[in-house]
C-alpha cells in the first residue's frame, strides 16, 4: 500500500519496477494526497504506465475543500508572516492560481487586510475570483503591482523571468504549490549579483540593476519551509481520508489500475467523525423529509 | 424543447402525456435550472418515468456556483431588508441549509454584520459552515436564538410547528428555496389567532399565547416576492447555460432519456463570455506549461 | 428647543431673528444630528453668529459611530440596490470620503462583494482606508474605474464635471451625504442631451458623445430617496441622543452660545439602554479592578 | 526626555526623585506609548504626583488607531499561531476587552475564520462589538465556551480563578495587554499539580481534577513573547509619533506638568509621511471646497 504525496513514491516505484517488476507485485494499491500528484497519476494512467489502483484522496471533499482551502489558507499566510514579519494590511498580494489552495490563501490574506489580486488560466475560476471581490488580471499586469506573490497552480514557471524583471524593488516571492518549479528560481539565482539571508528562510537577491527581490523558503512550499505546515486539526481529516482509502482498497479487491475516487459515503463519514470531535451537532432528515427528497410529484 | 424551472413543466407534460402520448413525441429534450428541479427530474428518472433527455443546467458551475451562491446571496438578503427594513447588524440569522444558496446567504448576511447560525443534515456541509466561522446547531437549538430564519434546503417543513413554537416573539420567517413547503406555513396560519399586514409582503401572525411571528412573501421565494429576484448580471450566465443546453440538445441527438450534465467546455465558454463582458483579462498557459500539465515525470 | 438636522432650522431661525430678535428669545438651545450640520453650526459660532447653545448630538459615540457608520452603511447600499437592482459583487465602487459614513458604506459594499476604492482629502483617513484593504487614489484616478460612485463627504462638487467626463459609460452616481451639492448635478443636467427614467429614482443622462451616466434619487440622500432610510434599531440610539440633549439643555442652564458635546456618561447611558433592549449582558469592574484602573504604582 | 512605554520609566524616575529631586531637574518632558501607560500617567497627575509634561503619543490617531488596532490585531494572532499551531477556523475565541487592541484582534481572528465572542465593561464598546457581528457576553458565560481566551483590557485579573475553573479542557490563555496581571497567572500556577512545556512558549498546566489549561508566553504580551511584535511598517508611524512629541516638547517650552495630546496637525503629518512612503496619493480640497467647509449659509 502506497500512501503518497505528490505522486513521488508511485513514480519512483514504477520506474524501479521497470527493472525489477517484482517490486509492484504485492502492491494492493495506493492513495494520493495532493492535486499535483493526482494530475501526475492521471497522466501516468492516460499514458498506460500506471499499474496499480490509486485512490485520489486529494479529491475527497474532506481533503481538497478543507486541507487545500482552510489549511493552506492559514498556513501559507502564516509562513509568509513568520519568514518576513511583514504587515499584511498594507500589501498588495498576488495570488497566482484560484483553485482550492488559491481561494484559501486569498481569503486569509484579505482577512488580514491585504489587497488581493488574482491570476488564472481557467475562465470559471477567474470569474469566481472577480465575484469574490478580487481584481483579476494577467500575471504580466499583476507583477508590477504586487508586494507579495504567492504561487498555487501546480504548474511550472508561472512566475517567469519576465515577470520578475517587472516587479517592484523588494517584492516578496513564495510558493504554496506542491513543487519548487512554480517560480523560475533558477533564473533568479543566475540573474542575481548578490544574495543575502535577511532572516531565516528569507533571502534577498540583488539584480544587476540594483533591484532586490526576496525569495522565501528557497521556493519550496512556504507553509512547510517557513512555518509548521497545516494545523493538526486539518491533517486529521486528511489522514482519515488516507485511512479510509486503505480500508477501501483492502475491501474492494477488484479496483483496476487507474485513479479512483473514494466513495462519497466514506467521505461523509470522515466529516461526521470530525464534527463529533468538535462537539458540533446537526439535524437528521425526518422520515417525511427523506421521502420528500426522493419524490418529484409534489411541487408548489 | 422544455426550458424548465423547478421541473414543473416537465412533470405536467409527462402527466398530460399519460393520456396523450403525442405531447412528448416531438420534444427533443429539456433543461432544468434549479437544484430542486434536478432532484425531481433525477427521481423521475430513477422511477423510470422520465421520457426525455434533461440537461441539468442548474449543475453548471456557471449556474449553481454563481446564481445560487452570489445571486441568491444578494437577492435574499435584499428581499428581507426591503420587506422589513430590519437592521441586519444586530440580528442573529439562522440559515437553514448550507448548499450553494445557503452559503451565499450566510456570506451576505455576515457581510451586513449579522450573527449567522447554520443548520444542516449533511456532515460535510456542516463542517464547512463550522470552518467558515459560523455556529452550526440543530434547528431545535437555532429556533429560540434566531431573529430571522431563512430556509434554503429544497426540502419540506424544515421549519416545523415545534420550531415555530420555540421561537422568539417577533422572529421573522422567510424562504429562499424553490418551494413554499420549506416552512410549515399552513400550521402557522391555522395556529394564528390574528393576522396583520405590517408592510407589503410582511405579515404578522399572533399566536394564542400572544407571541408574534412574522412571515415574508407568504413563504414564497423571498427574493422574488419581496425584491427584484436576481440581478441581471447573474441571470446572464444562467440564461447562457440554457442557451448552451438547447444548442447541445440539438447537436447531440443521441442523448437518451435521463439527466445529463452540460459538457465542461461549454460551461467554461459561458464563463469566458461573461469575463469578456466584464472586461476582465486572464492568462493562457504557455506551451511549456500546457505540456507540463500533461506529464508526470518531473517532480521536484 | 431646536431638534435640528443639517442645521437648517438653526440657520433659518437665526436669519429670521435678524429681523425679529424675539424669535430666539425663548429658545433654550438646540441639538444637531449630522456631521454637516455640526460643521455649519461650528462655522456660525466661529463667525460670532450663533446665539444659542447647540448640543452636537451627531458627535455622540452612540450617534456618529453607530448611525453614520452602521446605519448609513446598510441603508446607502440598500438604496443603490433597490434603485438599480445591480449585482454588487462584480462592481468597482468608489467611496468618496472615508469618515464614519464612508467607512460604513465601504464595509457593506465590500461585504456584498464589491471592489471598493476610496478617495479622501485627510491623510489619516486615507491611511485607515489603505490599512482596511481598500485602494486609495485621487478622484481623477477613481472616476474612470468606478461602476458606482458614492459621495459621503459633506463637501461640494466632490464629483465634478471633469470627473463625470472621464467616467465609464453607464456609471452610476449617487450621494449618501447630507446635501445634494456633493455631485455637480447641475452640470450633469445641462450637459445631457437626453434624460430617461429607467426605473423609479434611476435616471439615465445621455451626453453629447453618446455616453450614459446614471443618477440615483436626483442626487439627494440615496438611502432616503431610494430606500427606507436607516433601520429603526439605529434611529433608536440617535433619537435617544436628542432626548438626552434636551434633558441636558434643560438641566444645564448655564451652557453658553456655542457647540457643546453631550457628556460622556449620558452617551454611555444610551448605549446601556440599547444593550438592554437587545438582551445583551456585559461585565462590570470588580472593586479591585476599579481601584486598579485608578492607580499607577503597580506595573509588571 | 523620557520615551516611555507602559509608564515604567516615568514611575521609577519619580520614585527615585523623591530621594534625589535633581533627577527630574533637567527633564524637559516625556512621551508615553501605551494605553495602560497613559492611564497610569493620568492617574499620577490626578494624584498630584506627576512633575513633568507627558505627551500621550499613544493617543495619536496614527498610534492608537493604527498600532493598537492593525498592529496588535496581526501580531497577537500571529503569536498565538506560532506558539500553538492551532487551526483558527474551528475555534471559539474570546476577546476580553473591545478597545482598539481588542477590535483589531477580533477582526483578525474572524478574518482567519474564528468564531469571536467579546466581553466588555463599557456599554458603548459592547454595543459596537454586537453591531460588528460578535456575540457579547459576561466573562463568566464566555469562559466555558472559549477554545482561546485573549485579554486586552489594561486591567487586572480579567481572567480570574473562577473563570479558569469553568473553562474547557485544553483551553488556551494568552494576554495581548500591556501587563502580565490580566490573567491571574499566580493562581493558575499554584492550582496546577503539573506543568509541561508543550512547545516553546506554550505551557500546559494540569489541575487537580485532571483538566489542562494552556498558557502562552507565561502571560506576557503574546505578540512579543511568542512572535516578532508589531511589523516594522506599523512601528514606523508609532515611532514617528515619539519623534514628533520630542520636537513638540522642545518647541513648546511652556507645557506644564500633566498629560498632553500631540497637536492634530503633527498627527496628520505622520499619516501623510506614511502615505507617501506607501506611494498612495490622495485628493486636496479645491479652493471652493475649502471655502465651503468653512461656511454655513449654503444648505440644500
Amino acid at each position: 500500500m502506497l500512501i503518497d504525496d505528490g505522486c513521488d513514491l508511485t513514480v519512483r516505484l514504477h520506474a524501479a519496477a521497470e527493472k525489477d517488476p517484482s517490486l509492484l507485485a504485492d502492491v494492493i494499491g495506493g492513495c494520493e494526497q495532493t492535486t499535483s500528484g493526482v494530475i501526475r497519476a492521471t497522466n501516468m494512467h492516460r499514458a498506460g504506465s500506471l499499474k496499480i489502483p490509486v485512490v485520489a484522496t486529494n479529491d475527497n471533499d474532506t481533503k481538497r475543500l478543507l486541507d487545500n482551502y482552510y489549511g493552506t489558507g492559514q498556513s501559507v499566510v502564516d509562513g509568509i508572516i513568520r519568514a518576513t514579519a511583514l504587515f499584511m494590511a498594507a500589501k498588495t498580494v498576488a495570488v497566482v492560481g484560484y483553485g482550492p489552495c488559491g481561494k484559501g490563501v486569498a481569503l486569509r490574506a484579505a482577512g488580514l487586510g491585504a489587497q488581493v489580486v488574482v491570476t488564472e488560466v481557467d475562465p470559471f475560476r477567474a470569474l469566481q475570483a472577480t465575484y469574490d471581490g478580487y481584481r483579476v488580471m494577467k500575471m504580466a499586469d499583476a507583477a508590477p503591482l504586487a508586494d507579495v506573490v504567492i504561487t498555487l497552480t501546480g504548474n511550472k514557471h508561472v512566475v517567469s523571468s519576465d515577470h520578475m524583471q517587472s516587479m517592484k524593488p523588494g517584492a516578496v516571492l513564495c510558493n504554496g504549490g506542491q513543487f519548487v518549479h512554480e517560480i523560475d528560481v533558477e533564473w533568479l539565482k543566475k540573474a542575481a549579483v548578490r544574495e543575502d539571508t535577511v532572516r531565516a528562510n528569507m533571502v534577498r537577491y540583488t539584480m544587476r540593476d540594483g533591484k532586490d527581490l526576496v525569495l522565501l523558503g528557497d521556493g519550496n512550499l512556504v507553509n512547510l519551509s517557513c512555518a509548521d505546515g497545516h494545523p493538526s486539526e486539518v491533517m486529521a481529516t486528511s489522514f482519515l481520508g488516507q485511512l479510509m482509502a486503505v480500508k477501501h482498497l483492502q475491501a474492494c479487491t477488484k479496483l483496476g489500475a487507474g485513479v479512483h475516487a473514494l466513495p462519497k459515503d466514506l467521505d461523509k463519514e470522515i466529516a461526521a467523525l470530525q464534527l463529533a470531535a468538535l462537539g458540533v451537532e446537526m439535524d437528521v432528515l425526518t422520515d417525511a423529509q427523506a421521502a420528500y427528497a426522493k419524490e418529484w410529484e409534489e411541487g408548489y
